[in-house]
């Protein structure tokens, strides 16, 4: 491999797996640096100065922060299996929904139902559900949200598929069901079988009991693990 | 005019600014559908009925929402006067820049200053501070984000160069002084004179009133104009 891409993630932030399932999907050979966010290396710190976070993308010594800036940089810089249709409206379709995907829909799991206990989390619950009906009227009667094959918006909401089902194991609470968001999890299940997503994810275990530390220690209490 | 161009934007959110400021550097020609956002218009939940907010794009018929993302539409819609640079990696710095105008100095001055009181607005004023330090950094020896021209990053952050200081005059504090920030100070100074920018600014004392409603509003108090 003449080209160093090197990404960097976590074990448990769902933000570096939309970049490692877009350079596979290109067909891009990767390294992968892990980090740990309670201790970052030099390197993160020197490649993100201003955000301190993963992931970033490293090309040839250049530095690109921000996943869905990583995806655009990576749709423009390798140019086979398009993430984005040619059509500006339709790209914009997919971009509208990748933003969605980060500042509504993460946003309202993580914030309003995940870190969240009592009344603020029923408004919470409120919330993401109207997010996740969104996201239900939008892929219903398509195979992906890209359309016949995965794209952008796919990649950005991704981490649904796996993050989603733990988080409500860890609040004991089920948003999504097959009977509400027959659409939403029939994507759920056709993304999470795809070859460039298969063994991506972070360990079952090791997620569950970081999500409980997290909201644990959000809520004030002490850790129970 | 054969295209039909229509910016729904309101009388005082800055984030339709940056469409109306984008399709002027293109010299596209375009209406303007003021929304009452205490009293939306059945156009605009039509046209952005899951996030049913301005700015919204209407051209020939269709409806793009979110102002980056419509940024982007304009760019590979009218391609003159280029918003962005060729080459990827200056492509996802300027797109970097524009984000963290939303994601960190926006969300950091509205939510951490201009809404809140007392400690909690002490925080807000340390990460805004923050945030104000990176641009500050970035722009240094530039005159614009975009370099010699306005491109993507200015028409993102353009809003700073009225909102901070209204908003400054609001809680009555000054967060960015010539002293501290000359490089962001002279910036803003230069974006503001822009041929662009001229005459679309809201009117400054309508927008003091209704930062002042809600501030008060927010801390929940009783809005005192």
């Amino acid at each position: 491999m003449a080209e160093e891409v090197k990404v960097f993630r976590s074990l448990t932030s769902p933000f570096p797996l939309r970049v490692i399932w877009a350079l596979r999907l290109k067909g891009v050979e990767f390294d992968i640096i892990c980090e740990d966010l309670f201790n970052k290396s030099p390197l993160l710190l020197q490649y993100n100065p201003v955000e301190k976070k993963v992931p970033v993308l490293l090309h040839n010594g250049k530095a690109i922060c921000e996943s869905l800036v990583i995806l655009e940089y990576i749709e423009e810089t390798w140019k086979q299996t398009p993430l984005l249709p040619e059509d500006p409206y339709q790209k914009a379709n997919a971009r509208f929904w990748a933003k969605f995907s980060d500042e509504k829909v993460f946003h309202s799991i993580k914030w309003g139902v995940l870190l969240k206990e009592g009344k603020e989390q029923e408004e919470g619950i409120l919330a993401a559900l109207q997010n996740l009906r969104c996201l239900e009227e939008e892929i219903r009667g398509k195979k992906f949200f890209g359309g016949e094959a995965i794209g952008l918006a796919d990649l950005a909401l991704g981490w649904l598929a796996f993050y989603l089902n733990i988080s409500e194991e860890v609040v004991g609470l089920k948003l999504v069901d097959q009977e509400t968001f027959p659409s939403l999890v029939a994507w759920m299940r056709e993304f999470a079988s795809a070859p460039v997503v298969h063994g991506s994810w972070p360990d079952r275990d090791e997620l569950a009991g970081k999500l409980v530390s997290i909201r644990e220690a959000s809520l004030g209490r002490e850790t129970r693990n």
